[in-house]
């Protein structure tokens, strides 16, 4: 669970087609560093900086350092991308695949490593687009649906909403200070001691003690 | 602390001139709902959305529905307002003005009631800057400096600084969720509730235990 994504393939195999639908997290793994993975970072970039209506696969090409049309054979048109970006499916299954016991730490864990490994974060993308008004609403609702309402389904207990709620908060907060303080003490920290002063807030969200 | 601002007059006289150097948390508590207030959020969003040297006065002015000129009067030109805008002094004098062995609670409190009454949140505008790299990294230095720095100079013990950062992440975090799910459990939930679920990860960080 540390080094690959559970619904990606093995990273010596990236190049095969993957069995389940490709999605974001995916071709994260697989094509980190390539132009397929230049290509996605300026997508999340643009569809998480702009009005809907004003991003272009012309300009994403650009920030990627590659031609339009190539934009376009890998991932489809502009909705397509926006799709495949915006899908948090992946993501969520890598994070909330441990028994509950162990839940909090597996997903600080998981979530620290994919940003050491992949250079990008699992879920902070959603928060990148909620000073807009527009379209974009689509990350959001996946969010809710991939995210926030699958783990609420997991939670036992009471307010299980609220606490799904508080623990995507923790989540969402511990990439945004990683990010922000992207040489801070953060930086140097093992992704174990991390987790050990992180992930006991998360655990006693997910028990409801 | 809950209805005002550390550093704000009370509402009563919001519209005399304040003592202390005006800032936008302060400006914030006494305009909120003004054509002031308009201009400060249509600020935020332009300053946080779009590459510095792209934002216009006349663009933040069509946006909060006032005129150029207006905008100038009330804050000065481009660089000035986004000096006001840049600002999380008050905000964090605010935050953390508690006793450290109350701070956690009173983190959490006084960031969902500042959300509540002034339809802002005092810190998430910083992670909107995450995903540019421009010359907005004044609204990230200046985080580091109110936020991160002032934090890790109250705190006890050891690994202060990995402490505080941790802790900004689960203050982000918080308002990442409340503004992702603003029609979820936790827009329905009382700010002590929220306090009783959320503040213990904080105390537990400021206690260092």
């Amino acid at each position: 669970m540390i080094s690959g994504q559970a619904t990606a393939p093995a990273p010596s195999s990236a190049r095969t087609p993957a069995p389940a639908p490709s999605s974001a997290a995916a071709r994260s793994a697989a094509d980190a560093g390539s132009g397929k993975g230049a290509i996605l970072r300026a997508a999340r970039r643009a569809f998480t900086q702009r009005p809907y209506a004003e991003v272009t696969i012309r300009g994403i090409a650009a920030d990627a350092g590659v031609s339009p049309s190539l934009v376009v054979k890998h991932f489809g048109r502009k909705e397509e991308l926006f799709n495949t970006v915006a899908d948090f499916g992946p993501a969520a299954a890598e994070l909330f695949d441990a028994p509950l016991e162990a839940l909090g730490r597996h997903m600080v864990v998981t979530l620290v490593n994919h940003r050491r490994e992949l250079q990008s974060d699992p879920l902070l993308r959603v928060v990148f687009s909620l000073g807009n008004q527009d379209e974009r609403s689509l990350l959001r609702d996946r969010f809710h649906e991939q995210v926030t309402d699958t783990l609420t389904a997991r939670l036992p207990g009471r307010e299980r909403a609220l606490r799904a709620e508080l623990i995507a908060g923790h989540l969402l907060g511990l990439g945004a200070t990683l990010s922000l303080h992207r040489e801070g003490a953060g930086a140097d920290a093992t992704t174990e001691h991390i987790a050990d002063l992180y992930a006991p807030a998360l655990q006693s969200l997910i028990d409801g003690a």
